[in-house]
């Protein structure tokens, strides 16, 4: 049987129990490690998941077709991720790529706002449940093992401040601002007027009320604009998390667009995820129910179109596994919530976002993926000539307590 | 006349004064700055000039061509520089740069034994008057600015050890190591076994001659080896300035190579000048006269190769500015021994390299060069996960003055 084939290739360490819709009971794995066992309901499911496990595997935990018998779907994820090593790289072929880049990843004015609000729309009452006070939804920096996921995420804001050279009266722009976080902490920390851009109404809300209430709104504004439709220039822009929703397609205009907007003597930080294998495919199930027209780019994808920008590369920080540890914290707390959530939502969404969560610490644990963090620059000497003046602000900030949540979003 | 026109065109800033063999002199840019004037001896050196000024320039100069009247040769240069901006920048086609691929790069073993030795078989002699005492010839790492060269060169090899995360009983392959200098600074301060491989027979020797002085000849071990010939495995892989002579076409061959090589939680640090403005072409002058085979990539021309090669990329430093640095020292001590080095070779040697030093530097001042550090592993927890560990183990490093030059090669 298909299914069993698979399975058989791909789990080798671990050890998977499946109970099949006729009562039979398969056997995978080595038997190392927390036994999981898992149900397959009927044969409808079982044939929907050996026809496509990428998008069937999903499909069915949201829907029942698949019952966690034994173990969590954090350890069947983490299970498969462990196994990752034994499945061979799928690499884009030219045409599923011009096919996926058409289809998945167009991302013009409209779809990019609809794609926006599929997942940022979602109340801020979800968000508050498993993030920080301060409603980072991005990786943390955890600078050292242990720290809580607060204190990573002040110290990812402070890294990003000190990585931008802030100097007081200076234009930011924040492309990508989310509920307001980052924006409000640098206009407060380093006395900067701050202008943020959203395409979900939710988040532009929350990130004004915040404001407000913190007194900041002369100095950190939010708008819902397109990156595309900003007009600028800027001595500064920060981009966070908001890359990856850009599409393969438009990575040269998103440059190209920094590149306009930015000072002569200008610089900017774009932290996004990456994958360390070459360029990849979006996983299917992640594409249709989490971010659509998402796209985790390789380096070698980001990196000509910033050179054909004219934008210079002054330094890229690869983070590792610091989103993991970030997702791990994030699922603890969605657990800890998860019966307040099923209220707010229902049961299948805490179990498509359980499997969200999960599936993506896989990724940055198992699969190579990587937080970058590039920053760039229009001359050579926009920068400090070595990287010692990034440690020095951190450690100014941090004695300035400046970047602690301002307004945050409590129940 | 096409060389007016061109001058015309291209130097805006600045004061260039030509006199022409017939006696008329003309006159360029906007008058800012130090004048400087050359003379054009003959019209066949002027015709020469005129249809290919980037060669023609430099064997105008070495062959008595152009002498500088006011001024000197990098004063010339830096004016060229300056104006760069003004000249459009050149892109590589796709068939210029398959002929530049095959004629200029290809790198086979016999051309690249041949092209290493064009430069780096110079004497000794020549290469102790101009760099620093343990003969660091790539880009030194100036702390801060006014350190003096040997300082940053001690610098540099603390920076590189603290990145390579070195401990006692490692395996490290130096991959194009000079004279040596850097091998026998990390047997020495980090207690690794060292492999120094090039294929210059002058390096070879001078680099197996000071282990032995200093008492290390078990503990670094050099060979005229061709990179592609390694065996290996090594927990640590460290490349200095030699990535440059790689070529185009090997880049794939150079990074799979380092990945056969590397243990799996092995750690590898490539060095390289890099340029941020895309794929360019070698300026000929510099490909015929000082770097045959040579090659200075962009990153987007690096990282894909990084990825096809399963190397996880973990941090790229970008070092701006610091060869223009280390270049200029370079020319300055140079110029204090132009007489006994023109005793050693020739005048037409000393012009020669006098444009080649000028003209490095200004790429780096004025045409965006920058040198690349790409630290590279093989898993994803093969490195700490934040960069603090950096600054830590050179203030170790420094502390234990562990870095400093092993047996000299005084005159």
């Amino acid at each position: 049987m298909a299914l069993h084939a698979y399975l058989q290739r791909v789990i080798r360490e671990g050890a998977l129990k499946v109970r099949m819709p006729g009562g039979e009971t398969l056997t995978f794995g080595d038997g190392s490690g927390p036994p999981v066992a898992v149900a397959i309901t009927s044969r409808r499911w079982l044939a929907r998941i050996a026809a496509n496990p990428a998008m069937g595997l999903g499909e069915a935990y949201m829907d029942g077709g698949l019952v966690m018998e034994d173990g969590s779907i954090h350890d069947l994820v983490d299970l498969i991720g462990r196994n990752g090593k034994y499945r061979p790289l799928k690499r884009a072929g030219a045409l599923s790529r011009w096919w996926l880049d058409r289809r998945l990843q167009a991302n013009a004015r409209l779809a990019a706002r609809r794609n926006v609000a599929h997942h940022y729309d979602l109340s801020v009452d979800l968000y508050r449940r498993f993030l920080d006070p301060d409603l980072q939804y991005s990786c943390a920096y955890f600078p050292h093992p242990g720290a809580s996921l607060e204190a990573a995420q002040t110290a990812k804001k402070r890294h990003i401040a000190a990585k931008l050279l802030l100097a007081p009266g200076q234009k930011v722009l924040d492309i990508g601002c989310g509920w307001g976080g980052l924006g409000l902490s640098l206009a407060k920390a380093a006395d900067v007027e701050v202008e943020g851009v959203t395409l979900s109404r939710e988040q532009l809300a929350t990130a004004q009320w915040r404001a407000d209430k913190a007194g900041l709104s002369d100095r950190a504004r939010f708008s819902l604009t397109d990156y595309r439709d900003v007009e600028g220039p800027y001595d500064r822009i920060v981009s966070v998390g908001m890359f990856e929703h850009v599409g393969r397609p438009n990575f040269q205009a998103y440059f190209d667009q920094v590149a306009r907007l930015l000072n002569e003597d200008g610089v900017a930080l774009i932290h996004a995820i990456g994958r360390a294998d070459g360029p990849g495919f979006t996983q299917p199930w992640i594409a249709k129910y989490i971010f659509p027209g998402g796209y985790i780019p390789s380096l070698s994808e980001v990196l000509p179109c910033v050179e054909r920008a004219g934008l210079i590369v002054t330094d890229v920080e690869i983070l590792r596994l610091h989103y993991a540890e970030t997702l791990a914290a994030w699922r603890e707390l969605f657990a800890a919530q998860r019966e307040e959530i099923a209220r707010l939502y229902d049961e299948r969404f805490c179990r498509m976002w359980e499997l969200y969560l999960s599936f993506s610490e896989m990724a940055f644990r198992h699969r190579s993926h990587f937080v970058f963090q590039i920053q760039l620059a229009k001359t050579i000497d926009a920068v400090p000539r070595t990287r010692d003046y990034i440690a020095e602000a951190e450690a100014e900030i941090q004695q300035a307590r400046a970047m602690r949540p301002l307004a945050s979003v409590a129940a």
